[in-house]
């Protein structure tokens, strides 16, 4: 290449400064920056040769937030029990649809147990014919899916109930997307052989809490998956490693981890997680139980909390939408506090009980402005605003907040949360 | 859970052993291996607690094979040059259709340089009304858009043309499948405004060969993607960190890493990388050049070489296709050396330029037999085998193989590569 010698960036900066205005495309500082002392060249060396298994660049600092558990914690850790925590996705980074497993949340109730592939075992057991032990080389070897799935703790946004989230990884951060690869429970339920008496599962892990769930045994034979890829890989430590149920659109907490245990029972156990736990106590005292299928949501993810837009000029609102009850079918904007809604466009692939991923082009002419989003999915449920949920839901319960989030553009550019 | 004490692992297996071998079901080894002594009891101690960034769980070893490149190194490198080799997918351990990131392949002509985003510049320039100099904080300002597209070295599975590789990895491991994220080139060239002359691109990236190629700028305004994120988060540094460019479709090495510059001109330039190299010399004498469009292709990956079988039964044969031009729409397996065709099952999400992921039952008798795969693209192309590929391109290219790959059964069960 050797004319068209390009314009020093002063020259340059002239012109292009220009047209980015014309255009109204928002770019700030465009050139400016540009001057030799900031530039370097990489060129000059041999770079890295290529290695067996990559890591990010240690320029990236993109992180979950890690929060300890109070609960019953205040005499023997006044910290809170780390082990007993969970750790937020940083929605504000994402793209796309799917979640890097380094980043997707985590919640533990005893801390991520290390097992040894080979010493593990699944036992499926209780009202069947056949109780069966499978070794992991057996459950791989079996006929498998794969699915792009979103995981959401049903504790997601409990923020918004009474004191919305600062920012989008605080507020919907216990949310994430994975391709999930396994094999399908029906399948696994067929081999064992149920009992004519066999209506739930109950489904237990390898944690030191032995965390389990009780499920319809319906579900089970519909689209359950005994998961041991994510991504392409095995699932990571923190989503169960190497074992884990996934259960496509139902709450975070029914995909139990470390998975070793499936016993075909007559009725739910009535376990912890689903009795004082994980539950929805009502405004007249009675409690929601079994709420286990997550409502359509979405949210914003840019421009969100935290951010701050450099100057006046177009932007594109993108965020994520999802339902546990399939596919999203329509994803509205309104940035005039809820008065007027207009479609924003979805990004294919648009796949069921996955991240949805949604576009919208805006110019923001300088003043305070509020941003939401609100779903539909393929069954016409529309996502509610805060006033609509809580007029049903009460404020006893923090599981299961799917309302509207609302953020607010000052004139500065930096954005705010506000109450919905 | 109280009751229904499971049977010990020695009644279990009566039981079990039986079912499977009656339903065909290929388990080795059910129970036999499941003795007190092999189990552990991770439930005992607390686990580990939620983190920032998540790794992989120190049992998986799954892993890149890395090679340096041997061209020219003779003297100063006896052992080659490995900033100048790549590595190599583990496709014999692939899931579903996504690559993770740390195990996507790498082929790098200079090694990867390591980059400050912060002091990346992207310069747009040639002839172009407004030559423009981006920062990555601009780029990712923009309007973005995130598809999950293969990439393929043109360069992959040149063993067949002569020398079939053993393993799925050797043969065909320099393809991978990502969610790329990033602004489409067609929004910057507008921007900077195509002259009527300019008619090509030449793409260059910051390594210490200043890698580049000549692009038509059809092409360009039609899909390429200027990508900054890579599965999620960002593109890793061996992948061309902090920026890509991506165009779906076309052979590995267009797809420039560490891009720093784009010119717009009248013509190719006509630069190493399109002249000695990545073009195909035919039978003839004359070359096939700027062959961009990577052609239909599929293989298996399970079972493939250095994969064995435990024992006769049933299996579930599955594999990758792909086509630069679009949607796989039919894969076709055949167990008796070609002669009969039979479909597999293609999973979705089928996405185009995409892998797509096919799945085939299939009972094993204990036979050696022979599995092969073909696929059809959208265009009605069908995947040639070895000879029909030779007899019209010669083997004086180790570029663009697309032929059939063969793995033959052994009678004890071992899976090796065969010519096709």
């Amino acid at each position: 290449m050797k004319n068209n010698t390009p314009k020093s960036p002063s020259d340059v900066s002239k012109t292009s400064r220009r047209r980015f205005l014309q255009t109204g495309v928002a770019v700030g500082g465009v050139l400016g920056a540009c001057t030799p002392s900031t530039l370097q060249d990489p060129a000059r060396d041999l770079g890295e040769a290529p290695s067996t298994y990559g890591q990010r660049s240690p320029f990236e600092k993109s992180s979950r937030i890690v929060q300890a558990s109070s609960s019953g914690g205040s005499r023997r850790s006044p910290g809170g029990t780390p082990e007993a925590g969970l750790s937020r996705t940083p929605l504000q980074d994402s793209q796309g649809i799917l979640t890097p497993s380094s980043l997707h949340f985590e919640r533990h109730h005893a801390g991520a147990p290390e097992i040894d592939p080979d010493r593990h075992r699944l036992l499926i057991h209780g009202l069947v014919e056949r109780p069966l032990i499978f070794t992991m080389d057996e459950l791989r070897q079996l006929p498998s899916v794969s699915r792009i799935l979103f995981v959401e703790c049903s504790g997601n946004s409990q923020s918004e109930w009474s004191n919305p989230g600062s920012t989008v990884q605080r507020s919907h951060g216990t949310a994430s997307c994975s391709q999930w690869t396994g094999v399908e429970l029906s399948l696994l339920l067929t081999e064992v052989g149920i009992r004519p008496e066999g209506k739930w599962i109950v489904a237990e892990g390898a944690d030191a809490c032995k965390m389990h769930r009780s499920l319809p045994l319906e579900k089970a034979m519909k689209d359950m998956i005994v998961a041991y890829g994510q991504n392409g890989e095995a699932v990571r430590p923190g989503q169960g490693y190497p074992l884990r149920l996934v259960i496509p659109g139902w709450e975070g907490n029914t995909h139990i981890k470390w998975l070793r245990r499936i016993k075909v029972v007559d009725q739910p156990y009535m376990g912890r997680e689903e009795t004082s736990k994980y539950t929805d106590l009502l405004p007249d005292g009675t409690a929601r139980q079994f709420t286990f299928a997550m409502e359509a949501k979405s949210v914003i993810t840019y421009p969100s909390g935290g951010h701050r837009l450099p100057a006046p000029g177009r932007y594109e609102i993108t965020g994520l939408a999802w339902s546990g009850r399939g596919l999203i079918d329509r994803v509205e904007i309104s940035i005039d506090e809820g008065q007027s809604w207009q479609e924003a466009e979805l990004q294919e692939p648009r796949l069921p009980i996955c991240f949805t991923r949604f576009r919208f082009p805006w110019e923001w002419k300088g003043q305070p402005v509020t941003l939401q989003s609100r779903c539909t999915d393929e069954t016409g449920y529309l996502q509610p605003n805060r006033e609509e949920l809580i007029k049903i839901r009460g404020l006893r319960t923090f599981y299961h907040f799917n309302g509207i989030k609302v953020w607010q553009v000052q004139a500065d550019g930096s954005v705010q949360s506000v109450p919905a």
